[in-house]
């Protein structure tokens, strides 16, 4: 199926395939890599005191979006380019990477300026002028699941930017759409093994989008650990409630904390380092 | 659920709300716009005598694809521009319309230049940037519904198109993705009247996508007019077999013809004019 | 892909493929079969109202619920018995043929003296004990599509009831589960041209489970005769607002006699007559 | 939601609400249940084998079909009665409960006297009478999720059986059908936890029917109990590739007992005693 191409040539090749960001790095042999932070920039103040608390929870690069993909033009879109640097203002200070979302090949250039590692969201999984440009690059990029993505389909989303010369795919598993009302999507993690089998590409899981509720997100991030991710990404709001976007889905940063304790043991268990 | 949009307020204003390219209208109270071409435009010669057939069939506008968004970079990926120059020629030479697919806000410009209705595929139909950009501009948009959209997010989508000042939108509807194999997706045509009944926009309907099967394209064009939609947009090719893009699902110019005269029976019953 | 089973001995012997019920006939080159009448029997009288008034506007088979499967227990549950024997009485004192659901292989053989036709709901299509069991009758067999089955698995829910000798087989496609929710489910209308092109067995379209709005009944009804079905099957009742089940999707009497009207265009429309 | 049930009053009374099996109990504070087996009978000296063999490597029950729900009626349907016998005699000669399918209420009696626990498959789990009459006997019955059901109709299935009388009912998540084609089924590991949060019912995974692919399973195993599921049901058979149902998602009986001693950390993780 994925015979002659980057993913077969670069996996057989039977190199280190790990994505290092800095110090830290995001695969098979590296410890349990954890983003955390707001769905949304909203402020400074704030994106500073979630990324300090996250990072003494133990997560190693914070997340942050500036140009939010909300399905309705009315709803809050990001603070853009400002949130951007307030992102890469506070990764600097704390001495971690941080990600952010684009969404639009001409944007790649100036986002690639500020973040750390490039995130393509679930609804541009097969925007293929940016997957193309984001293959012109020299930084990790981060692929999400599409909602309606096969594997094959997201497998081939990462040769895309491949194929351009940028082997540093990270790939994301959110959530996919089904019939299932009780969830905002429905988490495959399965996917992660399918993945594993068929690359040798790292992958992490977003209990947070998948799931769209608080409560679910601990246990969601335990079944992802021991399913073989390779890493989370979390939702963190200090006040879920007030959060402009996607509030319901947030931990709080006492939380996370709480969570991270219970992913250590699952991350243990299946014989990886948390940090 | 939609109150304050640009939607609700153009379609209780009553006005006339058909959408006019050149001399043809879209629209509830329009003939049935019939678009038909190759999936793929491959050369100039072929691309016209199909054209010629079309037309001479009832097509009003010609389709095809010069930047084709591809699952797997392995593919034929379009001519690009000369493509496009092509279809530019051939519709001005036989005095009718024509529409291709734009993937990314930086090409909207150059491709309104070449035609004479943008289209939106069902990939990039939450591509937010590109959606505003299209807003800017003075040229219908035609906007495919995503594979995974509920039909709120594909009028949400519109929305992001009309609030930039750009009303002159067409949906359609090209089929969802779902559990059925013996289909290439499933037409939803229920979509159809369900957006007559919460929007003025008008809609039409690809079978030829939705079904992926050459011999369901008749079939589901007669239904899809039956249910109310405004226009159908036809894969006609000279030679399925030998298509570089999607040949399964394509018709040949008589079958199209056969199909035109079948289809204008149901325009009839349902006290529609077809051209 | 069917090969060597019963209905590929069957449609491939070329014979006479409709169905008959008494003088009634559904299939390919019978007229349009229209069975009509309220979801759940709630009284006699009512029942016998209804049907007169569905008759009068072109209905040939009355429809009603006796046995109703509802997703929750504490949801009527539909008269059982004394249901069906209304429903009995009310069909020969009008002289038309009944339908109703059977929901176990128990209960086939009381059912079989009360209805002409025995239907198979979308949650029993895969209930095997119940199909083969209604292959041991001599009556005809309604065997909606389940709400996740594939095409090829609808048919061979159909073999299951012919393996046992009863070749009187009904197929009716009553929409499958999506992600879209402004619809109860998603009709598949293509599954009737794919139906038409693998078998030879009549195939009808039930668009009040499928949309559960009154108000897309009548486009849904259209689109599927301009599809090819062979038949629709619609809920009517006096008076919707106070049905004791599904009346949002159910029509009134007077909206059958109009939505009659405008499908008869599109039966003409198809070289098919209705009655 | 679910006000004013069976669910709602049994856990709120906060009573010991594990389900027990003679001395085996499943459920929150009962140790990991697993249940291993062939997915059919084949005969009894491979039963015996078999279920020596899982049960030295730590399942409690033996699981394997008799009745088989197969998809044609010309695959293999499962030995019957007689095959029921076998399991029956080869649990009280290991001294272990057995489970097996019942698919048709006229079966329920006799199935009970062979069986520990009768098993609802996923098509069935809408068979309303058939759940009924599972209300009336005493017997635990594991409840499968249809491919089609939302976690709410899932529980108000459970609702079916217990309004009966019967409150033994043990859920059981074997994955949803949706739009992926490289598993057999996407399992709905979230379900496990809304289902924890909505009631006290206990709740296991299958992981051999939700991926079909047996190098799947033991990843998915893993994650189920990281989820919290009460328990695993696996298909093992001696010679997968010779098996007369559903080989390819089958583990060798030495693949089990290395997947029973990876799950068993991962239990140890989570605070859950492993046997």
């Amino acid at each position: 199926m994925l015979a002659d191409n980057r993913i077969k040539a670069m996996c057989s090749a039977g190199a280190e395939n790990d994505v290092s960001i800095g110090r830290m790095r995001i695969g098979k042999d590296a410890p349990l890599a954890v983003i955390a932070g707001p769905c949304a920039i909203e402020n400074e103040q704030m994106l500073r005191e979630t990324a300090r608390l996250v990072i003494k929870s133990g997560a190693q690069m914070i997340r942050g979006g500036a140009f939010k993909p909300r399905s309705s033009p009315y709803s809050f879109q990001g603070l853009g380019l400002p949130g951007l640097k307030m992102l890469h203002r506070v990764g600097r200070e704390l001495g971690v990477p941080v990600i952010s979302e684009v969404m639009d090949s001409g944007d790649v250039e100036v986002m690639a300026e500020y973040v750390d590692v490039l995130q393509v969201g679930a609804r541009n999984m097969q925007n293929f002028p940016l997957l193309r440009k984001l293959g012109t690059i020299d930084k990790p990029v981060l692929l999400k699941r599409g909602l309606a993505a096969t594997i094959e389909e997201w497998l081939l989303a990462a040769e895309y930017i491949m194929v351009g010369g940028n082997e540093k795919v990270i790939l994301c598993e959110r959530g996919i759409r089904t019939h299932e009302r009780w969830t905002r999507n429905t988490l495959d993690l399965s996917a992660v093994a399918v993945v594993k089998s068929r690359s040798c590409l790292p992958v992490i899981v977003d209990p947070s989008h998948a799931t769209g509720h608080n409560h679910l997100v601990a246990p969601m991030a335990k079944a992802a650990v021991a399913a073989g991710a390779d890493g989370l990404m979390i939702e963190v709001h200090p006040c879920p409630e007030k959060a402009m976007s996607d509030g319901q889905q947030a931990l709080t940063p006492e939380q996370f904390r709480e969570m991270m304790l219970e992913v250590s043991r699952i991350a243990a268990a299946v014989g990886r380092h948390a940090v």
